[in-house]
């Protein structure tokens, strides 16, 4: 008998199923919207109505489906209860999987999101065939999932792989992150970072440049000129390398990874953000860990459906 | 019929034997001297020649034996080969685990000592009971093992828990460290790191102080002072904490550990050490790990041989 996972990514806006054979193969997406009101209290209930939707269609059982995974936006304990989830108006601990589990008959693992994508990205995605893996995820914010020998780094209170709010810079800035930091990796290193690098250059510098042509600057619109051999946009993206290289040379010397996946929507600025990393990494990592490989992730938005059916068989 | 583990730990002086029963209780401890001329070519040999001795003595056979765990000071892949360990003179992999187990018949496994020590103290010593663990050794350098979920972080390329070789500081300072990096935690946070800080401020300040009077002073002298509550060495160990409570925040963001375990001659300062660096820890930390236990190592030089057990039934 073929033998089924169900992965699921618990967003803010909507919740993705992905229903996956145990080696992996995607078989069936389909999404509901999440509903954030009243504190979150129709998520858990809209989520397993949709489960049993699926069951249905595929004539899932007990026997056929080993398991569903869950990947949440919070911190998660012993891969079962969700701390908080800011997100989806959860606060206090959310018992998800002790819910699912209850109203299903199958059992259910829980992690954070980002270690999920991490996960996801190792099994089916750029680091397939790796077992010591360091995700990065540059979008508005920076996150990270860190998997050691194969295993999520999940953390004693749920919080592993939080690279974006290591307290990395060793003069606080102005600004304050929104963990209430004012050191922290992502600061400098987010979409939201390089944004704010960008107004400070082009206050600082009086020189001919296509970046004051833009009306809201945004990442994408740096790098784009960067690529194009902007001189403004050269420079704002050399101080944005050196943060993020010597942020994952610190990383690197923690947990050693064989391989950095960067993804998020700063990652689409491709080839020019890999190699440019990979050489700000290398100016900062001591020797042995020198030669870490730096790769786009792939699965995009799906890193999510496939890293929460692997939390099943990991 | 009892079971018995034996636990080494190779150092650059003296090779260090521990006899356990599974449960961890030591039963004998042993030393010889550590030939490092020649490469270090009689080591291995003598090591052997020694665990021959404590078979004879114990009537251990391959029965009563579950296994033999070796700490060398180096990168060490998968659990058998020394990459280097420059101590002991030797350069290339060295096949420590095959060659023991062809003479022994025994079944061998092998860590980096830092980490060993780490899996000590998790198993005997001041971590024990606890499953996410950071210790950390202050000593000439700064040492580092982590382990998540029970697990040691032992790396892609046995350099898992380098922490004492981060590029830590934004701005590199001009000596240079023995990994050859100029921004490195260890050399600001080790017990050399603090007599540096302790030059640039009896430098800098004309103020009075104890220390002036001290010829050729010691981190221990600094600690000294500075519990007796001399401005001077006040001022120096708050930079000290500053570096040190903020490296570990880092460490705390990517592993999120439940405890760190200090470590390492520095360590000797105790609970005014215990204290300080706690409180620094907090100011840096980001809010959900910023209540990590920090408690003094326990197992002292022994560390080595209760964790070098253990590796044979983690």
């Amino acid at each position: 008998m073929n033998k089924y996972i169900i992965g699921i990514d618990l967003g803010g806006r909507s919740i993705k199923f992905g229903l996956f054979t145990e080696d992996g193969d995607l078989i069936n997406k389909s999404n509901i919207i999440t509903r954030t009101d009243e504190d979150g209290k129709h998520i858990l209930p809209d989520l397993v109505e949709h489960l049993h939707k699926i069951f249905t269609k595929y004539n899932l059982t007990k026997e056929s489906l080993i398991g569903i995974g869950l990947g949440v936006p919070g911190p998660i304990l012993n891969k079962r209860v969700v701390v908080r989830a800011v997100n989806l108006g959860w606060e206090g601990n959310v018992h998800a999987a002790d819910y699912i589990e209850e109203h299903t008959g199958i059992r259910v693992l829980v992690e954070n999101d980002a270690n999920v994508a991490a996960l996801g990205e190792m099994w089916k995605g750029a680091a397939e065939g790796y077992q010591d893996v360091v995700m990065v995820t540059l979008g508005t914010g920076v996150g990270g999932g860190i998997i050691s020998n194969g295993k999520l780094i999940s953390g004693s209170t749920g919080s592993g792989g939080e690279i974006g709010h290591m307290p990395f810079l060793q003069n606080p800035i102005e600004r304050t992150c929104g963990c209430g930091g004012n050191r922290c990796l992502e600061q400098v290193a987010s979409a939201t970072g390089i944004e704010y690098i960008a107004q400070d250059y082009l206050f600082r510098y009086d020189i001919e440049s296509k970046l004051k042509e833009y009306d809201g600057l945004t990442a994408k619109d740096i790098f784009e000129c960067a690529k194009e051999k902007d001189e403004l946009a050269l420079k704002i993206t050399e101080e944005y390398f050196n943060h993020l290289g010597r942020g994952l040379a610190i990383v690197g010397s923690i947990v050693d990874p064989a391989i950095f996946v960067i993804g998020g929507g700063v990652s689409h600025a491709g080839d020019f953000l890999i190699d440019n990393l990979r050489e700000s990494y290398k100016k900062y990592a001591f020797s042995v860990i020198r030669n870490s490989q730096f790769v786009q992730a792939t699965l995009g938005n799906d890193a999510g459906i496939y890293g929460a059916a692997k939390l099943i068989i990991n």
